[in-house]
């Protein structure tokens, strides 16, 4: 606490001076008690100065409504909102998210600490609070190039900043249990500054998981049964309820929630898409959600402020109490869930009606943009040539990111594969774009129902090269020079035309246009991907795209550097 | 966490290792999700490297008992117990105890830092885990000579060390509604550091609560009432339930917990005496009164381990999970509270059956014994001189330690007060003792009862002067020398003989002899006050007068300065 803030915050709110605003008649949400009592809230500075009435500059009749402490998203990556961090802001504040623990995982990828300095700065333009965690895993695997190698001399350059909450998600299990040197120097530099690691342990349990756990591992966001969650609280884990994009987890674990263990859950979005965060919100969706499951308004609303706060030693917010920050929003009813009505920040109306009132402003997106430094690309290297005619095909399976095993008897052409219309089998490519190594990467990929052109995207997680799907060289090709062009995005071409570009001009991941521009521009490319591309509509045509690429989730997927079995963790060959 | 000690324990988990130690068939107490489930607990390094049956040197058959977390006395002064730290701790972990957060405030009161220093020293003996928080307003009032003055650069000196958890309870709440400058400074000292500020804020709620909040002081142990608890647990406090040998709130405040504020609530003991800790015990008597009264008993062992630890930021223990340090203990039930059968600290049985294993060794109290700096004490300084035979007197209220004002019609000799055998008004005399000052004050005060001879103690708060009450000068004026003699203690003279003596030679106020031979020593004084002393047996002979010169407490007090009305906060004539 400041000390000039605390002395004007005493005088306050003792009455030798006048607050800036008053907000009465307003039901307030206690998080500490779970329940809810009616009173004024008095403000000055910026911060809460009391319950009750007192002399005020402006006043704010809150006409009944529930006054709720802001939302704080315990863990995002905001790279999947294909927004900046500025206009994230301007697209969840309204929704009543006030702060978020942000994982710039994504964008480190790409542009190694310039990512996140990228990210700190654009988001001090905004009155959302965006909190980070520096990335454990950058590059996720060793096989595949990412645009960075962050090692643990990196983390210890930024892990003791007052905006560097602790080390992000922890996702090499293998590296923890086997107390692999590299982990554990990493794992070090947090231990020194006393701050959390995030943990990510998708259906870890038992013993498996102490090994995991008595490293102080704080958190986890993976948890997907109710058994699950109280096996994770049982060990002193933070459990979040995640309600992702494709993730959905909320109803299902909050089956496992009550008044005993509530005090260890938190919400987290992780990954929401634009569209989501358009038609859904953001972490007010997940309270939304838990509270039509059953869960008491008030305690859910505790999970999703209070308990966040206290996870990650934010200790002037997360509440609505004296001496903490004027993060709050109204809402008219909480029984069915929460609807930001007005949304305030450090005292100051920064909603209304869903809408921001003054938008957070873009800064030069510096050292992150527009860098595609892709070698030796030409039409020969897209040619997949093939030994025999039976090939190892990765089969797509609808609503997910899990990949099949498939295999295809294909049609060759000069040792070439070539389209066969009667067959749903694509070619993809991954190009490598952050090293000029000039690898391609080529493979089969089965149930993504085009008939004819290419898909493009420089999103492929995580390492986040350009990754390609198309019956035919041509297309594929416009399509990934299209990208390379435009500094990245998300492109469709179709008999050399192109039918449709999203343009994704920091790291090739984000954009500065809003969230109204960017879903725009999605909803008319998703229409085009169905009416134009014939893409299966069981698939998301870009997102699914998107994850053929990550070699951390099964079976087959396509790296820069070749197919790769993720359940024998080796690569592949294309024949059989 | 120690990098060797995570990578130890990571293999001894994963089962490549052996474990140390391992509890089977335990119902442990889950303080997370506050139920009980059955498992094996494994330990290595003294910490805790998972749950369910692995290799181990050595185990131990919980037959089905339950384990629990060792207890968190949140808030704590040792020097009520008239033990050194060492001897503390022999006297608490048999009954369950593994931390207390100390203040030192009594010992600091009389000889500043190097109070701090001996206790830090004292305890590092101990197996025990002392924290401390530096003692805020020393001393509590200018209206009396403490030993010491400790300002905000003394607290700058030790507040960022890890065994300092912060500023100890803000008692000056007119300092802080007022923001007088030495009390923001010292406040500004663990802002700098984050630390926690321990309030005190007996019966203050509503605005003048928020004016003294909003500068984050955290917790409360002063409420008496449910509804004082909730107005504070709203305002973001941690109220904490204490049970202490005069103040005991347990069973009225526990009306105001349940299962949606519990994380929000301690326990602590505050001021135990030597008798209270050897017939009821410590910390783990409020815990039994809250079961007692009808608490979840998960719910409340939570209160006592998780919740302090997460208020103190003790992220090491407060717990039984993987990572977390291996203190608990073995209780046969439950269900009417908890018994310590068997104390684990660091993986190592230390306590069983009641009985410490191994006794902490004390240390040479340096720096913190023998001084009695008394100038020119005689007979003539003892005269109570009055110009009037109309006299105030401080009225002894038994049961408490609040007083009332009183008057009386005494006999006087040469202009001297003289003792009426048919009145129970005696000489009451506080004798500076830490600087020389030569400073005796006298007053009369009434309802001890006693006819014959003097008592006096060096236990006098918060300065902890020299106090004595008689009925004739001689017998004062040997008990007080006595006590100059030894050091420091408790002793009762009549007829010029001494009745008995309690020595306690660490500053006066503790001493390195073991609690049974303190409750032995006490018990037979007690016994004599009683039997040989005639002091009135509604009074506690001793603590009533230890409380008769504080001067925050009501109404009339007297302090080495003179007579003080407490509801003025002035000094007073003892003549009306």
């Amino acid at each position: 606490m400041d000390r000039e803030l605390a002395k004007s915050l005493i005088d306050a709110s003792s009455g030798r001076a006048k607050c800036d605003l008053l907000m009465k008649n307003a039901k307030v949400v206690d998080v500490f008690n779970r329940e809810v009592f009616e009173a004024s809230v008095a403000i000055k500075d910026g911060y809460i100065a009391g319950f009750g009435d007192r002399e005020s500059e402006s006043v704010v009749d809150c006409l009944g409504k529930y006054l709720i402490p802001g939302l704080i998203d315990a863990h995002c990556h905001i790279e999947s909102s294909h927004l900046s961090p500025s206009e994230y802001s301007n697209a969840v504040v309204p929704e009543g998210t006030t702060t978020v623990i942000a994982d710039p995982h994504e964008i480190c990828n790409v542009t190694g600490t310039d990512g996140l300095e990228y990210m700190m700065a654009s988001s001090k333009n905004a009155p959302l609070s965006v909190f980070y965690m520096f990335p454990s895993c950058v590059p996720a695997t060793p096989f595949e190039h990412a645009g960075a190698v962050l090692e643990a001399e990196d983390i210890k350059k930024y892990i003791a900043l007052d905006e560097i909450k602790g080390l992000g998600e922890m996702m090499n299990y293998p590296g923890v249990a086997n107390r692999d040197e590299k982990v554990i120097d990493k794992l070090d530099q947090a231990w020194r500054e006393k701050k959390v690691i995030d943990g990510h342990v998708p259906s870890i349990v038992g013993k498996d998981l102490d090994s995991y756990l008595v490293t102080g591992i704080k958190t986890d966001h993976e948890c997907e049964t109710p058994d699950e969650l109280r096996e994770k609280t049982r060990r002193g884990m933070y459990v979040m309820l995640r309600q992702g994009t494709a993730c959905r987890n909320v109803e299902q674990l909050v089956k496992g929630v009550d008044e005993k263990n509530a005090s260890r859950i938190l919400f987290c979005t992780d990954d929401r898409q634009p569209q989501s965060i358009t038609r859904e919100g953001a972490v007010n969706y997940g309270v939304t959600l838990a509270i039509r499951s059953g869960l008491d308004p008030a305690t859910a609303i505790s999970m999703a402020t209070l308990n966040a706060a206290e996870c990650y030693s934010l200790s002037d917010r997360g509440a609505i109490a004296p001496g903490r920050r004027a993060d709050f929003f109204l809402s008219s009813s909480i029984e069915d869930g929460v609807s930001a009505d007005e949304v305030y920040i450090l005292g100051k109306l920064v909603a209304k009606n869903h809408k921001i009132a003054e938008r957070a402003k873009s800064i030069e997106p510096k050292n992150v943009s527009g860098r595609m430094d892709v070698k030796n690309l030409d039409l020969d290297r897209l040619a997949l040539k093939l030994r025999s005619n039976r090939a190892r095909v990765i089969e797509i399976i609808p609503g997910g990111v899990v990949t099949g095993k498939g295999e295809a008897t294909v049609k060759l052409e000069d040792g070439k594969w070539v389209h066969n219309p009667d067959e749903d089998v694509l070619k993809l490519a991954v190009v490598e774009r952050h090293h000029g190594t000039g690898n391609v990467a080529l493979s089969l990929i089965r149930g993504y129902g085009m008939k004819e052109g290419a898909v493009a995207t420089s999103i492929a997680h995580d390492s986040h090269n350009i990754i390609a799907i198309g019956n035919n060289d041509d297309d594929m090709l416009l399509a990934i020079k299209k990208l390379i062009e435009i500094g990245g995005g998300i492109t469709m071409f179709k008999n050399g035309e192109e039918i449709g570009t999203h343009r994704l001009e920091i790291a090739g991941l984000m954009t500065d246009e809003s969230l109204e521009e960017v879903t725009r521009c999605l909803d008319e490319l998703h229409d085009k991907a169905d009416k134009v591309m014939g893409i299966n509509r069981d698939v998301d045509p870009f997102m699914t795209l998107c994850f053929m690429a990550l070699p951390v989730i099964p079976s087959y997927k396509l790296t820069d550097c070749g197919l790769f079995d993720v359940t024998s963790f080796s690569f592949v060959d294309n024949e059989l």
